[in-house]
């Protein structure tokens, strides 16, 4: 078995953001050499989420609305965690709707993929530089 | 390391539904011969969703209640997607909900399962054909 | 290919809790002398969560106080499945929103990750023993 490891680091400059990162993952996989595996994709903070959807700018601004009427941002003060100082417990909450993580299989050197599928980090507390785990196991 | 690709296409008669179908997986990962490892199962279209849960079809009703309660498909115009001239954009919603893929662990050649857990095939946008990777890893 | 399997078991004396068991899948992790590969942690019930985030206790609250907002455990009587005898219709519901599983990459023998990850069981139907699946393979 082989395995390959890399980060990648997105600063979005505005609280919430997609970012599409389907191009760095693919390379990721080429440099990795694995023929036959899975890729996991992950944030490595909390308040960030990788998900695979549609790379389409309406359904971005849909998502935004849509996670912005289940777990607004404000009043800040409804949430017991922004007590502490923060004021992103919106953004812990946004994460566990999109998902932390993506796992996708490798299958002859490529993300096995169906049509539209592309992978985006999903930002809900910017404005600095945050990590995505990119692992690829196999042979 | 050993590695089994396989392909199934579902095709719902109605917009939206659940299809169990734990059985086909089960026969793949037979099939694969491997004993020890994991199984990634995804929708490789992003209007669809797999997950694990119950097989009782009063819950069933209650997930398409709750999901249509979160992210109404109607109506059709309150979407930005939509004006893409699709009507689909609730079904990209509701499949975050419920996942894009589920990984399970094989052990002694079988998907080592709780009592109750069970796979779906999710529909949110249905009435074509539509397929679902299944990758089983290990040895 | 090495692989490594263990089981935990958790009572959660109320209905719903969180229970932080980093520690747990970190022993396991290092029992399992695999130094790259993935970990799996996943529920082997239909009604509890494995998901990472913040070890906040008022981020608990507001995830405590979002799920009811989402899918309230009363009325019972407003679920078809609890027509069944059960009274657990929302904790299904609300397992959805915070997930099956996990998968972690494993890196130089280490969880590898961010700053603030850990990892918790989300009980949303308790008071009972529940088991928890955690799979580690790689090299």
């Amino acid at each position: 078995m082989k395995s390959f490891t890399d980060y990648l680091t997105y600063n979005v400059p505005s609280r919430r953001g997609f970012v599409n990162i389907t191009n760095e993952i693919r390379k990721i996989v080429q440099k990795s050499d694995i023929k036959e595996g899975i890729c996991l994709v992950n944030a490595m903070h909390i308040t960030s989420s990788i998900f695979i959807n549609d790379n389409e700018t309406g359904l971005h601004q849909d998502y935004e609305r849509w996670l912005e009427e289940l777990a607004p941002h404000e009043p800040v003060s409804k949430y017991e965690h922004n007590k502490t100082g923060e004021d992103n417990a919106d953004a812990h909450l946004k994460r566990q709707v999109m998902g932390r993580e993506v796992v996708i299989a490798i299958t002859k050197g490529q993300l096995d993929f169906g049509p539209w599928e592309q992978i985006f980090y999903g930002e809900f507390d910017g404005q600095r530089p945050k990590r995505v785990l990119v692992k690829v196991i196999g042979e």
